[in-house]
């Protein structure tokens, strides 16, 4: 059922990028179904549980890409600068093709929802724990220590979300720019004083 | 005429704690106005413009809070490392006491607005580049090198703005505990290299 699948994509695919320009609660369900073209009968077929079901696979899909980059990244880094370097790129990239008014939906939505909304809650942290757990793989899969790597992939993940938000109050890609050069700095000095 | 001047803080106060448990479109002028005591009219008096006037309001306030903050950990701390830790503590500690439910209002609004709310999207960045210049100045007072210190503050408070949002989705404060001590790490292992 190709076209089913088509229409449920296109919806997740349009909310994510309402839910990034607006946040969640500034995205009603029928902007939504507006400009996806979804009638709101297959929207309920789709997300029987409404606009928080379809947030919450907002957010998965989010995290798919999100792994992928870190993947590519890490395949074209021979060490932990150059992956770093390599993330910054990607993600200032997508940043700059939105014109600097999306980002990452799970950072606004973190920001914006409590435990009282629960499933959007787990989805969040659900994304946010695989993107560390696969970065602290690839810092040890290349060389960096491995008590600290853990550690250094939480700052790595806070330091590209944060440049999300001064980027977005700035529309510029500087944020990712700087934050990328200086941490694979940190990673570059870290990893002879670490390793010995 | 104090007791105008309670309302209006007290509205401020009110909006300021909404907005980070439900971000800027999540929070309606009724709730605000209901939770804050405030007649509508008293409202319109202090803030002609509105919510997004009041949200420019929240922003500035937080904008004060932070920067005495930052001169706080300052006066604390003899060195970068020390500095950021300091400012790690008492980010850590407002979000707790928050219950996990609160953080920095800027980093919401910045990612859930874009240029098309030019007063909200000026007072964000006007908090940041606050942020960001003080931040560097501390680095260059406590003995960073110069060049370097305007990009470390960049990284600084990036990293700690997605602490929030990976602490918020944890309901945890391990994002900024790690995230402080990693970056001291960075400053003390930066600090000879770079002087040198």
């Amino acid at each position: 059922m190709p076209r089913r699948t088509d229409a449920r994509e296109r919806t997740i695919r349009t909310a994510a990028h309402l839910f990034q320009q607006q946040g969640y609660h500034g995205t009603g369900l029928n902007q939504i179904l507006e400009e996806s073209g979804s009638p709101r009968g297959s929207f309920y077929f789709h997300f029987p549980g409404g606009k928080e079901e379809l947030a919450v696979e907002v957010i998965r899909e989010t995290s798919r890409e999100v792994e992928a980059a870190i993947e590519a990244a890490s395949r074209k880094a021979r060490d932990p600068a150059a992956f770093v370097r390599k993330l910054g790129q990607f993600l200032s990239r997508w940043f700059e093709e939105s014109d600097f008014t999306e980002g990452c939906p799970v950072a606004v939505m973190s920001l914006e929802t409590t435990p009282d909304a629960p499933a959007l809650h787990a989805a969040c942290r659900e994304a946010y724990d695989r993107w560390v757990g696969l970065t602290a793989d690839v810092l040890r899969r290349k060389g960096g220590s491995r008590p600290e790597a853990e550690r250094l992939a939480t700052l790595i993940l806070c330091a590209f979300e944060g440049a999300l938000a001064l980027g977005r109050a700035r529309s510029s890609t500087a944020p990712f720019d700087e934050v990328a050069r200086e941490l694979a700095e940190c990673l570059r000095l870290a990893s002879p004083a670490r390793q010995g």
